[in-house]
């Protein structure tokens, strides 16, 4: 084992932190949506049998823990740390989760970047040998994110021209050490042959986006910052990448980030797919996309990993992108700051 | 390097993560307590010339982690990435301080149990060379945290038997690989001789307790678990530790967590120290005594680590603990449960 930091903000894994099994559990818009059928669980309505909206995220949440654990024939026993969060405030929906499931528990806070700030906080776990196997999970719910950061949905206000639709589900991805003898012979829905190979820990970048609707503007510099820090960290170029993935962007932002990334001499545009434009169909009329922690939570955990494990694309970097919006901070006049986590995904044989 | 899981719940650490320096910042109350002269600065009024409480937080946040890194002779640039949060929603003091501050961030949310949080991944980073130098810090201000979780100021509520007083006050702990050439030499408030050296990732627990202003008994229940599963995890007795130190459990919530750890035949009350009972003289009539994230953050900052360095304390585990209280679970007639991530802090010639 060597040094594992690379140039800033890079690290290289040297113990290739495997993730072995994702676990999907999405609302019934997001299954009538662009990736219909890839999803391991869809809840009958906006409650899933709960007395609320928060009661209905956290019950997916833990669902998709347990669908992670059981597509690899494992128990909560095998599990040495669950790494997560959401966006509710104190992150309650993976905290009582966390609870319920006896799990030691790392709480995050990265808005909509946290699936990949757990995946990336986990691989180092793993990679350093202090867990064999760690849940790497997040969430989010139209209703109860609507309700916490914008208008009551009994107001029926309309969406803005910039405005994207927060996801209901929740993703989770369980990394094991490579060792790990999870495989298809008794597990055919694991994951064989997806790694997590490198890493890029975002910083906090704001260009005075002031706009709550307008998420995917401020989370745009964010996502170009990682990319760009991480290719002059590795000395890759964008297309050593089958794709460069952003985690929920919408139409408007994905614009934002390949101009971003253009001034810098980057062209991003034709290797670039955004989760937050490819969840829904055009016909769900969601404006600029979908958004929230599960986004791309549910897109790499249903879609993207099996397209990885099937040899169909063979290397990509991952952003989760986050907009720390606060509804006191936003009051007080302050902007809205983004943030971006990357980790590059490789299918080795 | 070996495998560093042992146990259950439990990491050793191979490299000896070092905690090089301190920073702390409090509130004019805090200066007057217990630990008087012992803070590296302190704010002029609740709002330290800014606009709001909010804003004043960020403030000590971003001035806590630069004094930390001056102590060790360092700047920004030196420092890999930025661990850690706060009370408040969405993280912001934390969120804006990394903003500002420019570093590459890991968003944490342990409620209280945050600066421990953030030192055990700090240290993971550091041990598994994913960076050289990690600084980690936690804040919590009364003014912020009273309008956040329970009533406004400007209502004079009385305090309840059990209530504690959150402090006004942001630590930061500059952890960095042992080959870090601070020293005393240049830098005469930096530390030599305080190393991390194991780390044990605590679970959530809940006993049932609905009552936001008793946030020790929430609490009490999480830090008997992880003391009793750090012994069981490393087979270490108590009497192995000059102090078993706890956050802000308060004088009811430290009753509690000797009678849960007695039940299992562990006698914690001689070796126990919490920072919640210590910050703040009984003249100061706070109750139950301190929490809040900056409780820990700067009595660990401020007094412990100094103990540490001086010799005087050798051995110490040190907890903090979380109450995962969420106002809008509490509406809907949740339970608040507790977390506490421990740490060995340890001196070594």
């Amino acid at each position: 084992m060597g040094h594992r930091k690379i140039g800033k903000q890079t690290i290289t894994f040297t113990n290739s932190p495997r993730v072995v099994a994702a676990g999907t559990v999405v609302g019934h818009f997001e299954e009538q949506g662009a990736l219909s059928g890839h999803f391991d669980k869809v809840i009958t309505d906006d409650k899933w049998g709960e007395k609320s909206f928060e009661l209905c995220e956290r019950k997916m949440y833990e669902n998709a823990v347990c669908i992670a654990i059981e597509k690899a024939g494992k128990t909560t026993q095998d599990v040495d740390v669950l790494l997560g969060g959401d966006l509710l405030n104190q992150i309650i929906s993976a905290g009582y989760a966390a609870r319920s499931l006896e799990l030691p528990f790392l709480g995050l806070y990265g808005a909509c970047s946290t699936i990949i700030e757990a995946s990336l906080v986990g691989s180092i776990l793993v990679d350093s040998e202090c867990a064999n196997s760690v849940a790497c999970a997040a969430s989010s719910h139209f209703s109860t994110a609507e309700r916490q950061f914008r208008m009551p949905l009994e107001l029926g206000t309309q969406p803005t021209p910039t405005a994207q639709r927060t996801v209901t589900g929740a993703g989770c991805l369980l990394i094991s050490k490579d060792s790990d003898n999870t495989s298809k012979a008794t597990q055919p829905e694991c994951f064989e042959n997806v790694y997590i190979t490198q890493a890029t820990i975002g910083r906090v970048v704001d260009l005075g986006i002031t706009d709550g609707n307008n998420m995917g503007a401020a989370m745009a510099p964010a996502a170009a910052d990682t990319l760009l820090m991480h290719l002059e960290d590795t000395g890759h170029s964008v297309n050593d990448y089958d794709l460069i993935v952003t985690g929920d962007l919408g139409t408007f932002g994905s614009k934002m980030f390949y101009m971003l990334c253009e001034e810098k001499g980057v062209s991003v545009a034709d290797l670039h797919l955004d989760c937050g434009t490819t969840i829904y169909l055009p016909s769900q009329k969601v404006v600029c996309g979908a958004s929230g922690c599960g986004c791309a939570s549910v897109v790499l955990g249903s879609y993207l990993l099996k397209r990885i494990e099937a040899g169909d694309i063979k290397k990509i970097f991952m952003m989760a992108t986050g907009a720390l919006m606060s509804p006191v901070a936003g009051l007080q006049g302050e902007t809205i700051p983004g943030i971006a986590h990357g980790i590059v995904l490789e299918r080795r044989a």
